[in-house]
């Protein structure tokens, strides 16, 4: 890639940036428009006009708003798990910044002075017309105030070496700070007075085979009794109820039919047809074939018939369909803290209690599967992903191999004519490779959470965590080493076959890097102006919203439910700001110029991301903060990379004090062993101190309780409570409540 | 080593083991000597004489003891470990019989009419003669029957192939039994319904900095009485309690001597002098200079004057020397099992919690360590182990080299003389190799526990834990690994440095092995005749006990002290059972004669333990089986490094079929890490099933917390358990009792 398509690339990304965000300002300051802009606000009865009236009016209203709110508003808006994403954010931000307060400055003119290329290029290694050949690469202006424009052996080197030395220092102090903010973040978090559900409960997994007289809610209650006499308050047992839901979507579903009929119905009494036309429908295949049926009148008749066949399937479920697994409660938090830590069983594969995940992230069918079965799915699942991640090189490489025209043009002749154009061959060598593999890498979040879910993990945000820590993966492995090793592997794949030797690819991988440095800014550039301009724009949700609104809603509910917003969407949200992280981190000392590319990306993301936790995105979990710990290893892992790469690259440049880095993996190593030796283990339980705190009220056991029923399996009134507990069981003894 | 010299070892070793096993049987008759044969039922108040007065008439009677006695007899004797230990040698017995009886019929015929060394012999690389070349082993009649007279490629591999897979699987099914059966050992041992003070007690570490007005005793006590208000008993702060243990052994010392003096004043009241000389010594260096002195008086003094000063120093200990840890009381068991299980602190470097060892085992010193300390110091330790077991091959090394006299003649020429006479020869080679190892394996133990105790282990039995971990990776590299390779290394270090390349190295291992394996016989023939025959015997306390008696004990107790038994001693005991265990394995199918040996190695050895463990050890503590999973996992490593070589061995032959062994190792991995799961649990925590169980009586807390306390801390009475408590804390509140 040359110098011009580079400048082309980055300047039709920042039009486009430009341009949706004036299209952004614009439609944020139309009322019809507020369900889609701040739907978050919205949902919490805020007037998004009120109080910042002026502030909108303003094109850069947001910003201001965005930078005003403080981490307590992050919090009361999106959630912990939304404050340590933007804490991730700018923690790598604080790293590019400080590093790039020293590198910079140092490392430009230590490069720009030097004269490595132009004595290479003297020395008739590159010939200077413009038919090059396709393995040379071509030296733009930006290539001289690189590492790749100083001669070997040069004493300049000591700056690129003492460079790392100190990326990596601020790294570990960034990290150190974050990590205990996040810790005490969480530690707050789980103990404010509220009452939280999930605190007074534990899950229960592997429960053992009762005999045949008792049911598996008579073994839980009599096991939990016997060895919390004191504390234990109920269990629930976990119920195959599929069935039961299906029953329970249609009567809901018929509920929906009617109030749109009914809406429908209303809107056709018109003064010249006072008496309205009511709705109606076909009841075969989509509504296209079958009897033709008067909507309101079908749908009523068909909710009572339902809902006896709901409450029958409801108590054979409750009877006859417990799982082998169970949610326990206690009536203390600290009760509840303490025996999901303790072991329960003489033998492992029985009564394994964890802490209870959130109502509303539990994955229901995951409960009830039985230890071994978890581990082999997990082995299977890890085998896949392994195949995935290695087989999907196959096409990038291809990709990224032919992307550099010439090679195109060598093997398909005839799109020469095409191709030699200087406007269209711009274009394509500036977007080609980059759109290739945002479209490979948009394919797979779906395939990665579908196999996390597999696994048998028991709450969404585990699940979300999972897929994200495969992505990572597989973006890392794919993207960012492929490319940098496709580019050589087909300039040079004769040498590799002859010579396949470990060593002689971390050679490559050195030497192949500091060219895919231009690459990487283009596709950073492209990332993030295009990105960040649709996220911020909500071009797509806006049309949906506006289509949906006009042809298809009917009732309020319809309305709401067109811009309902989702959630942050973590699981490709940070494995893609990984790889940019892995990408900067490995190229900042050997071409500094990518760092403030970095701080763009990191600085806007920030600021974007604050404003959509603000006002736009809804968390569909709260997770406390339990993707700290995933986000601290990843970026060590990524230090780790660039810590390697850069002992290969420098070594590369024939500069004996090269294994002066060396000390930096294991150091790296200890710091991350630290870190979670101190850290961790208040991530992964609860810690008693936390669970101690004092709560605001008494709390409503039954409440608690409630919360965690289905909601096709919830009685109707809450009085129903313990005929609903009796069903499942065949003593109807109960410990009393406190 | 050849035929003759083999039979010549095998033989001695026999001959030495009859004669102690008469020397016992004659010996243990004597009543003079229950104390050195019967210790342990001496302790335990029964008569070794009454009701097996037959029994040990009969030079056999032990052996019928030993094998009627039932596994609770083994508890009630030596405790659990002890009859863990028996498990292990029981469990590798099974193993190696179950593999005999199929590999021994199968394999040898297959082996013995198969002409690979006589074809080898006849197409010339052997020289007929006796003048051989020393890097040519010789083939005696044994050596047809092993693997190495198959022909390479032969169908009959797949004898050889199938009895691997049938070893390997005979070792997961005994070891699958053993795990369950010592993990219920295990459970029911701590389910009885005595009182353990360690099950109702936590030991806590890393207590964080109170503030300067509180002392460390009150800063925990707040704490835990907070976090577990109604189930908090009291805590004991650790105290560096050196200097009072130091007054305390003084007074002990000297209340020693007074009983000491006072039996020889008695015993010199004879008729002729009725009044009695009353004994005297110096008071100088070792009693040997300074001023005469009157022994009962001067103690007496000494003591009256140490006493006052050991109850300041008691005081100032329990009030100033308050360390960073603490043993917190619960009035319950599964109190404390669920509080040692949960974490405390949100920061994992603050109030560490874990079960409390035993009062007998606790390392005091070890105790305040705080948790980098820990670390740090284990790194350091096991970097020093690694130096030792890299670096002791040199000498062993060394040794085994030089062992095949052939090459001592060469080096050293004068030994011609010597070396040529075929008794001494025979003798030499028989046994110079075998003592070299062991001389230097006896060096070892007791460096690898004082490394041990290092670390910062809180408990003795963890200490021997880790010391028999240390010194299995030393032995089965050292001895194992270097004995087989030294030997090809001396013989091919040209070979070696040219091509110093992983996959030559395994080669070289499955090459060398084959020609080890009559060394190994010996090695094991060695160990158990002329060690257990010791062992049994007792000649070395036995002649120790005599001697003191005659010239050193005065008084009961000194008596008593020159026979008191040590425990059996797991450091030592377990490495070197495994390191025979690994041979064993390794070469089972290789050399399947090796089997009966190892079957009357182990077979023997659990005999002879099981009569040791009844008769004479006693245990120093009681860990409840801990050490098995240690066992475990390294049968399990054996059984690995066993698969590995017999890849590399019958691949060598040229054997299409031999990856068909492959699978053997994520096998083995597998079982290993569902054992793991399935059962460690229980052995690294307490479960509350277990700790639920029904005690025989209310817990009497204040004995609980007294057995805690050091001898040199200990009040006179027991009222004075409170003021003990009081002189820690400012504040005297206390947590009613249950």
């Amino acid at each position: 890639m040359d110098f011009a398509s580079f400048i082309t690339s980055v300047l039709t990304s920042f039009i486009i940036f430009v341009v949706l965000v004036l299209v952004f300002t614009w439609l944020s300051r139309r009322p019809g428009n507020a369900p889609v802009y701040y739907p978050s606000l919205l949902l919490r009865g805020l007037d998004p006009w009120e109080g910042r009236r002026r502030g909108t009016r303003s094109p850069v209203g947001w910003i201001r708003d965005a930078l005003s709110a403080s981490e307590d508003d992050v919090i009361a808006a999106g959630g912990v798990d939304a404050a340590v994403y933007l804490i991730f954010l700018s923690s790598v931000l604080s790293i590019l910044v400080f590093s790039g307060i020293v590198l910079l400055p140092v490392l430009l003119p230590v490069a720009g002075t030097d004269h490595a290329l132009d004595l290479r290029r003297a020395a008739g290694f590159e010939p200077k017309n413009n038919s090059k050949d396709d393995s040379t690469p071509d030296f733009p202006q930006m290539e001289r105030l690189a590492l790749g424009n100083v001669q070997p052996s040069s004493t300049r080197l000591w700056a690129f070496l003492l460079s790392v030395y100190w990326v990596s220092f601020v790294t570990y102090f960034v990290l150190w700070k974050s990590y205990k903010h996040v810790s005490n973040l969480r530690a707050t978090a789980r103990s404010t007075p509220d009452v939280k559900p999930e605190e007074f409960a534990v899950l229960v997994r592997d429960v053992p085979r009762s005999s045949p007289d008792e049911t598996i809610k008579d073994s839980v209650d009599s096991y939990f009794r016997a060895l919390h006499p004191n504390t234990f308050y109920r269990s629930m047992v976990v119920t195959d109820h599929t069935k039961a839901d299906k029953i329970y979507l249609e009567i809901e579903d018929h509920k929906k039919k009617i109030a749109r009929a009914e809406v429908v119905y209303a809107n056709s009494k018109t003064e010249s047809n006072p008496e309205g036309t009511k709705p109606t429908h076909r009841t075969g295949f989509l509504g296209l074939i079958g009897k033709k049926v008067d909507t309101i009148e079908y749908c009523s008749e068909q909710i009572k018939e339902l809902l006896p066949k709901l409450e029958a399937e409801q108590k054979t479920t409750l009877r006859d369909k417990q799982q082998r697994a169970a949610i326990v409660f206690f009536n203390s938090r600290s009760a509840a803290a303490s025996a999901s830590q303790t072991l329960h069983a003489q033998v492992f594969d029985k009564w394994t209690v964890m802490e209870a995940p959130e109502p509303r992230e539990i994955i229901w069918s995951n409960l009830s599967r039985n230890i071994y079965e978890r581990q082999i799915r997990q082995v299977v699942v890890y085998f896949i992903v392994f195949l995935t991640v290695v087989f999907y090189t196959v096409p990038i490489t291809a990709v990224s191999a032919i992307s550099t025209l010439e090679n195109l043009r060598k093997v398909l002749p005839f799109l020469k004519v095409v191709v030699d154009r200087t406007a269209i061959k711009t274009v394509l060598q500036a977007y080609l490779p980059q759109i290739a593999l945002i479209v490979f890498l948009a394919l797979l979040p779906a395939f990665l959470m579908f196999l996390s879910k597999a696994e048998g993990i028991p709450s969404q945000s585990h699940v979300v965590r999972a897929s994200a820590g495969k992505y990572f993966y597989f973006i890392v492995f794919n993207v960012f080493l492929i490319y940098t090793l496709g580019k050589t592997l087909f300039a040079s794949l004769k040498t590799i076959l002859n010579n396949a030797n470990i060593g002689l690819i971390i050679n490559m991988l050195a030497n192949s890097l500091p060219g895919g440095a231009t690459f990487f800014l283009t596709f950073v550039a492209l990332k993030f102006f295009v990105g960040y301009g649709l996220e911020l724009s909500r071009v797509v949700p806006l049309i949906i919203f506006h289509l949906k609104r006009k042809y298809l809603c009917k009732t309020e509910d319809d309305v709401r439910a067109a811009w309902y917003p989702s959630d942050l969407g973590y699981s490709t949200r940070v494995p893609n700001d990984m790889l940019i992280t892995t990408v900067v981190l490995c190229y900042s000392v050997m071409a500094p110029l990518i760092i403030p590319f970095g701080v763009a990306y990191f600085a806007l993301g920030w600021l974007i991301a604050k404003n959509q936790v603000l006002r736009v995105y809804v968390p569909s979990y709260e997770s406390n903060g339990r993707m700290w710990p995933h986000m601290h290893t990843r970026i060590i892992a990524a230090l780790l990379l660039y810590q390697a790469t850069m002992i290969g690259v420098i070594g590369l440049k024939k500069f004996l004090y090269s294994p002066i880095l060396v000390p930096l993996l294991p150091i790296s190593i200890i710091f991350a062993y630290i870190c979670h030796m101190r850290f961790y283990p208040a991530f992964a339980n609860t810690p008693l101190e936390v669970a101690q705190h004092e709560l605001k009220e008494t709390p409503n056991m039954d409440a608690i309780y409630t919360a965690y029923i289905p909601p096709c399996l919830k009685p109707d009134k809450l009085e129903d409570l313990d005929v609903y507990e009796d069903a499942q069981s065949h003593s109807t003894s109960r410990a009393p409540s406190i």
